[in-house]
């Protein structure tokens, strides 16, 4: 049965029969608005991921893509320190697309939220027509009367700390490129299931990502001074942060390695947790001596703006990661990640 | 200058520079998350508009494109009694796109919130890529301690009254493929120019709706007990709201007729107001005796369900309006709109 077949309201009818409710919401989906309580501001972030350049569906089955669309948007709440409360689904797709596709996508929204951000739902949406697979999620947060953790808050003296996997993501990719495209980078799924057994951690990484959410509350009560989500990439994202700052970040080799080089017992090279992007784990700053909370590790410190705004070891790094243009490399030639030759 | 020539960072700056700030924003763009500030609850929805089934280059201006895509989304906030406080826009486009036409797109956004929604503005979005210009948007607003209005609380005796244009945009999409398609529907600008000229109200309507929004609180103060935007067509959302109700809605030909017919010196046939869509003004239902507020206007009654949800001059009437897959007709084959042929 295709979404052409079924028209509108049957669709909507069977992706709202996988979603859950939200608890801050007493009006969900079906009227023109939702309507959210929130004790405090509301933080709200928006993400797009369109077949093509975002996902592709030899590789990403609907369940997965739910989850990621979930996490991902989550997660910039989180990085606020934020409780996220509600998502609302902007979905759109050919009229040949599947209604289980949809539906199975939901599933996945619905389970990110359940399991990352307990009591936050999906409480409306919009179907559309489009070329592509579609989708674009707004996430609101509740900042429950904290002050919003930016990202130019870093000030030199402070520890750098990284909550969440890291480099696994971005190896995922680069293997789905390796064994599951051809020379021209089009995406089959020849081998997949013999990937997903022999690198399951990188692939899950990438195609579910399992996002810290509830360490943006624990970062934003323990004082951290600025935080965000490293989705692009770790050097990109903190270059970033350490530019609003106005300060420079130094990474350290060996707190990264010692911290995240055998990830769930995977050797991850510097460069892939550097440049790889897309793990969605949190990066934040903290007064210096901080009780880093959650799951958070020191991966280097900050100090006072020089020329770079970011350095590995004390030398000069480039920064690199997602640019959806492709004016950045990393992500749109993942082949670069899994070695770490020199610059 | 193309988006894939100038790059993500650079794109953006560019429709940063077009944006005005929301008053309720303490974090506006830049960071992972907008910050608002909220008196009451908070009403949230999302619409998405897509090259090709939504609208189409050769004859949406990048302007109206922001414009209609903030008008869209206000409407709905309207619809809920919410005062509009902020949007997020993701905005997806093939690398080949002039950032030009990115920039035209957020100045619409932008006057249409100061001129339909003042204090209103765009606070965050993402930029990605996409095989054809997709735009979703999610509006937020404050309910400011007024009782959300919902589609469910209309009740027998009730007037049924619309504030806005009702028919003009139907009218003016089937001027369009009248006069500037061929005969497979496929969108030329031959002749725009001078159809804007001898149907100025009708493409006004159709390119850049003024939706009333303001309409929506006062509606909500005034008692209103059910509402909502009209976006589909008049018959088929009041067909939703009086199953939502539990009851019939009966439309007066004649106080259409006298309400309506002759807007801005436009005859516009029942039909076209009936089953037009696209005019994102108000249905609201009021108790009898109501002092109808700002622009509204009586143009039926709500009866007690039975066997049909909406009848006109008494008799049963078959809802029809926009669905994106096209199981429904009208707007899909807007011809049918400027003949008032019976079913």
């Amino acid at each position: 049965m295709t979404v052409g077949e079924l028209g509108e309201s049957g669709v909507l009818a069977r992706i709202l029969a996988q979603l859950g409710a939200a608890r801050a919401a007493s009006i969900g989906p079906g009227d023109d608005c939702a309507v959210l309580a929130s004790v405090g501001d509301v933080a709200i972030t928006t993400d797009t991921m369109i077949e093509g350049p975002d996902f592709r569906l030899a590789w990403h089955e609907g369940f997965d893509l739910g989850w990621k669309l979930a996490a991902t948007n989550l997660s910039d709440v989180a990085a606020m320190g934020a409780r996220p409360t509600a998502l609302t689904v902007a979905l759109a797709c050919p009229k040949s697309t599947p209604v289980a596709l949809l539906e199975e996508i939901s599933r996945g929204l619905d389970a990110a939220c359940r399991e990352l951000a307990p009591g936050c739902g999906v409480v409306g949406g919009d179907l559309g027509q489009a070329p592509v697979l579609t989708a674009a999620v707004t996430a609101i947060g509740d900042l429950e009367r904290r002050t919003p953790v930016t990202r130019n808050g870093a000030k030199p003296g402070d520890t750098v700390a990284y909550s969440g996997v890291l480099g696994l993501a971005g190896l995922g990719l680069s293997l789905l490129f390796e064994h599951c495209a051809d020379a021209d980078g089009t995406a089959h799924s020849i081998g997949l299931a013999e990937l997903r057994n022999t690198h399951s951690a990188e692939l899950s990484a990438q195609f579910a990502p399992r996002a810290p959410i509830h360490d943006g509350i624990l970062a934003s009560e323990a004082g951290a001074t600025a935080m965000m989500d490293v989705s692009d990439g770790l050097s990109l994202d903190a270059d970033r942060l350490a530019r609003a700052s106005g300060v420079r970040i130094d990474f350290s080799p060996e707190l990264l390695l010692a911290g995240f080089e055998a990830q769930q017992g995977i050797k991850v090279p510097l460069r892939a947790m550097l440049d790889g992007g897309e793990d969605h784990g949190l990066l934040a700053c903290f007064p210096r001596g901080t009780q880093l909370p959650g799951g958070f590790v020191a991966i280097g410190e900050v100090h006072a703006a020089a020329g770079e705004s970011i350095t590995v070891g004390g030398s000069p790094y480039t920064p690199r990661g997602w640019d959806p243009y492709n004016k950045l490399t990393t992500l749109n030639n993942p082949a670069t990640l899994s070695s770490d030759a020199a610059e």
